[in-house]
Formats: structure tokens, sequence, C-alpha cells
């Protein structure tokens, strides 16, 4: 996808390798220290990496299941397999097995062999183009949303590197900055992993916003103060009654919105409604290990073998949900009529 | 006050040189990876350590700043002002100021000088017997409010760490446990500075507490998922209409706790209760440094130079506080009536 875009991030590129094509990572868990990439010369590494969070976010993981089910494909490997290997890798975001299904289903289409994986790689490259336009969709509608002077709160990482465009929560947020509305972007740091202080931060820098970082405790504090005028986040599943399954810690800021009557807007495209879910309990949620709390950067936070609950994500409910911007448009309220209308 | 308990964790410690007094502190920032003291042998050190939070937690702060004044007369210094000193160490615990306050009256009554010293001293003793008596006493009304089978969730470190006795939530949650009622304690991490990760599941394993960690944003999830049955958390100051300063964070669990139905339980001494502020919007909250939380053991987590929105503590409303547990009973519901009644 990068090839087609030179000034932005790359947080994956397929690479036209002689010795035969892989795919190139943006490290993600070694931002903002260092900017350096992992090359996956096949599926297993591709997996693994998505399992470490080399490469996470809901619609770039719809990317790196196509771009892997292709690299399967010119490798000559069991594409089912692969397809199925990545759609597995992690099991909240419903965009990886999405966007391994569709891959896989071009690859089949035109007859396996080399015009099989010419067309998953075509594929991969339609996605990446669809998710470009898509954010650049979802940036337009969700705007809408967004008052002058706007103060907002995000939580996690929903940008450019997310996405082959600007992202979900994020692009509505630099639309909003293009357009004058942005007065503060304020960024839960986001633990255990801090995509929030780390990434967020990071992008906001790049792009210039006006930016600060608090611990996610302080949210509270922080809505009660009057300084939040609009919370926006992404989303890793959407079930079909509008349940949104996110990174951990988006469903109290969904109370917490709501206590403060400040509206709570999930960003995110119709790729990530699931209608096979009906509902929130329907989604299995990640439990991650222990150590992503108990230790920071290989440094211990707890005393040694302290047990941790640590669930990557949690669910929302949709009456707490005050709209959903999708590439399609805004459901509000969010009701599995409205997500129908969307034609999700 | 360690010389009477010397099973004890000994956070605080009066030490009787030959070269003249000095109060030892358990450095506080250290642990859990080491246990090491910070003696201060004048009031300057101890003011300094107050504010790198090496001593910390409203009941010992109190302890900190009587021990303080008494430590100035022994030296000859300026008591009141090192009494006024230790007052303003940190803005939002109101112990700080009411126990130098206390030590500096009975230096005066004393007349001063060696009298005065050995007064002075004497009420700091005092002091901390009446706060292992406290604790004691909040243990024993607290644990009305704990059913059998208790899955408790908590938040910072309110255990022997920051107190003469057993602490005030926590020293709930040990009666909690010696009376068989424990299933499960929670500990919210509580960034930025993880007294949660670090103190309270240090305390709790010392303890044999069967004990869980969790990032303070899945609190919410958690509350969902119906393994809470009560919030147990400590206060810094309680204004006269009760509203609740504690560790930032406390306020957001407490609109969740209410969200779940979920009793959400304040345990703090009276002395907590500061009856010159009416009101909370009146306590004035400790904003500390930006590196608190882009930062971590010296690790940078968030590019150069971002900006953080780092405020120390919260404030909960009265009406959202299902009970106050102090030394002298319990408010339930907590208003300006009952608070009253304490005698407070």
């Amino acid at each position: 996808m990068a090839h087609t875009r030179g000034v932005k991030l790359a947080p994956l590129r397929w690479l036209d390798e002689p010795a035969g094509p892989a795919v190139e990572l943006l490290d993600q868990t070694r931002l903002p220290a260092a900017e350096v990439t992992v090359t996956c010369a096949d599926v297993p590494a591709l997996v693994d990496a998505i399992g470490r969070l080399v490469v996470r976010g809901a619609p770039l993981l719809g990317l790196a299941g196509a771009y892997g089910v292709a690299l399967a494909a010119w490798r000559g490997d069991d594409v089912p397999a692969a397809a199925r290997a990545l759609g597995e890798a992690r099991p909240t975001a419903v965009n990886l097995a999405w966007g391994a299904r569709l891959a896989l289903a071009a690859w089949q289409q035109a007859g396996r062999g080399a015009d099989g994986a010419a067309a998953a790689l075509a594929e991969a490259e339609r996605i990446a183009a669809e998710d470009a336009a898509a954010s650049a969709a979802m940036a337009e509608h969700g705007l809408r949303l967004v008052p002058a002077g706007a103060r907002v709160l995000t939580h996690c990482n929903t940008g450019a590197l997310v996405s082959a465009g600007e992202g979900t929560a994020f692009a509505v947020i630099m639309a909003a900055h293009r357009a004058g509305r942005l007065a503060m972007l304020w960024v839960d740091e986001t633990r255990p992993l801090l995509q929030g202080a780390r990434l967020t931060a990071w992008e906001a820098r790049r792009a210039g916003l006006p930016h600060t970082v608090l611990a996610d405790s302080a949210a509270a504090a922080l809505l009660a103060s009057g300084q939040v005028d609009v919370v926006l986040t992404g989303a890793d599943r959407i079930a079909a009654d509008g349940s949104v399954a996110n990174k951990v810690g988006t469903y109290g800021l969904a109370v917490l919105a709501r206590h403060h009557q400040v509206p709570f807007v999930v960003v995110a495209p119709t790729s990530t409604i699931d209608p096979a879910t009906p509902a929130g309990p329907g989604i299995p949620v990640e439990q991650r290990p222990a150590a992503e709390v108990t230790a920071l950067a290989g440094q211990p936070v707890a005393p040694d073998g302290t047990q941790a609950w640590n669930p990557a994500f949690d669910v929302t409910p949709p009456a707490l949900v005050t709209a959903l911007v999708t590439e399609r448009g805004i459901a509000q309220p969010v009701t599995t009529g409205t997500l129908r209308v969307l034609g999700a």
C-alpha cells in the first residue's frame, strides 16, 4: 500500500523483493522511542507480529489479513490454512478475519496459482484503497458532530498507524483541526500498552495538533471540569445491536460521558460491524498476559508473581453511544435498525 | 512510632541518635523493588521527602507533620516556621497541616525549649497511637458493610504504609480477610505512580490476601461483569458537605459504582474531615509534574516534550458515596448533618 503514498506513515508495506515478496510492518511496540520495521517473509511471522501487537488497530488488521493471504498465495503455501491462521491471530477484531476472507475469495475465484496470487494481492490493494477512502468519508461525516472550539477526548490510537488513510476517530480529529475547530485533543494514555501516550501523542505531534496526555483515571475529573465537548473513539467489533467492543477503558469513558452529558461518538468503517454477532455478550474479549500490567518496558511495577486481570477490550452497550460514524453516514441513535439502514 | 511495634511495617520511625534525633522514612517510591529508608535530620529534608512522595497517604502525612514539628523543636529550629512549611508541603491532604498544628500547640503549651520539644514528641506519639486505634475502630465499623464472600475493589494504597495501624480502607479489607469474608481483593494499579500495583499488591502479598491487579481503565468492565461487591477507598480530605478528595481516579470509580449499583464506601479518620472547607470546589487539587505521566521508572512513554494534565486527586460529591466509615462510626448517607453527628 505504501508505494502509492510515500509521504504518509507506512504502518504496512508490501515489498516486491527479488527473493520473493514480504510484508513490512512499522513496529508499533517500539514507538515513539524508535522507528523500526519488521519484515515478515511468511504467514507464521506475520501471525506472530499480530499477536505481539507489532501491527494493531481494526482497519490495519483487515489489511494485514488480506496482505497475509496474498503473501501465502505468492509463496505457494496452503492459502486457506493461512487465511484461517490470520483470522484467528487475535479474537476480538473482526476486520482481521474479514480481510483474510476477502483475499481468499479473490484467490479462489481467480483459479488459485499465479493468477490467484495476483488476484489476492489486487484485492488487498483494493481493500487498502477502500480503507483510505472510508477514512476520508468518515472524517467528512464525523466533522458534523464536532463543534467550533472543540475539546476532544480520545482513547487508544485510531490514526494513520491503523489505516491506509488517516484512520477512524483520528481522521475526524484531523478534519476538525483542518477546519479550525480543534481547540484541544485530550489523549488518554491507554494502559496497559500506552497506545495513547506512545502512538496518538506521536501522531498528534507530527500533525501539529494541540494535545495533552492524561492518565486514563484522570478522564473523569477532566469531564467533571467541563473541559471536554465530545469523546471520539474507534471500534474493534460492533455487534448487530450496536454494542461496541473497543480498547479496554472505552466502556468506562462512555458511562462517564453519559454522566456528564458529553456526546460519546464511535467512528468505524462498516467492515467493523459483524452481523454474525447479534449482541455484546457474543463478542469474545481477548485476555492478554498479566505481564503487560505488572511490568513496563521490562521493568516490574508490581511484586514478582502478582496476578493481573488484563482484558484487551471492553464492550459498550449501544444506549451509551451517542452516534456511530461510518463511511456511509451516521447512525444516531445506534440501534439494529439504524445499522441496517447503513447496509451493515 | 515503630519502636513500639517491631513486627509491623515501619513507614515512619523516630530515631534517637546520639548526634541528635531524626525521622526515618521507608522510601515508598522504591517499593516493591527495594526496601530502603530515607533519614531526615531536619525539616527541609522531610518537606522534600513529602514532596517526592517518599512518604504519602493521609494518616501518615498527619504523623509526618507532627514528628516534623518535634524534630524542629529538638533541633532548636524556628518551630512555627517548620510547622508552616510542613503544612504546605502538599496542598490537598488536610492531615499534614493538622498533625503539624497539634504538635505545634503542644510545644507552645509546654513553654517551648526542652519541655516543648518533649511535649511535641509526646504529642506525635499520641497521634500515632490514636491513629492505630482509629484504624482498628474503622476496621470494626467498616466490616459491617462487607458481605460474606466479598469481592472488594480498591484504588491507590491505604494500608499499613500510610498508618501507624493497618490503615483505612485496607484495614477494613484486613478485617474482612480475618473474618473469612474476603474472596478477592481487586487492586487498581493507580496511575500515574502505581501505588496500587507497587504498594497495595505488596501489602496484600505480605498479608496473604487473594488479590489481582488491573489497569485502572479495566475497572468499568470488571464492574459490568458482576465481579465486584463493594468498592472501598480512602480519602485525603473531606469537605464539610461530605465531598471526598482522594487519589485521581476515585471519582470515576464512584460514578461507575453507582452506574452498576455497587456500594462505594470511603474509609477515613475524622481528622480527614475539614470543617473549614464547606464543599468540594473549595478543595485545592495538587497538580503534579507531567513527567509522572510521560515517563515511567525513568523510561519515556510519550514523545519528548509531550504535555500532560496530571492532577494528583479528584473530588467525589457526597451523593455518590454510599457510606463514610470513620473511627467514630458510619455516616450513611453522607451529608453535612451525618458528618456533624460524628462530631466532625
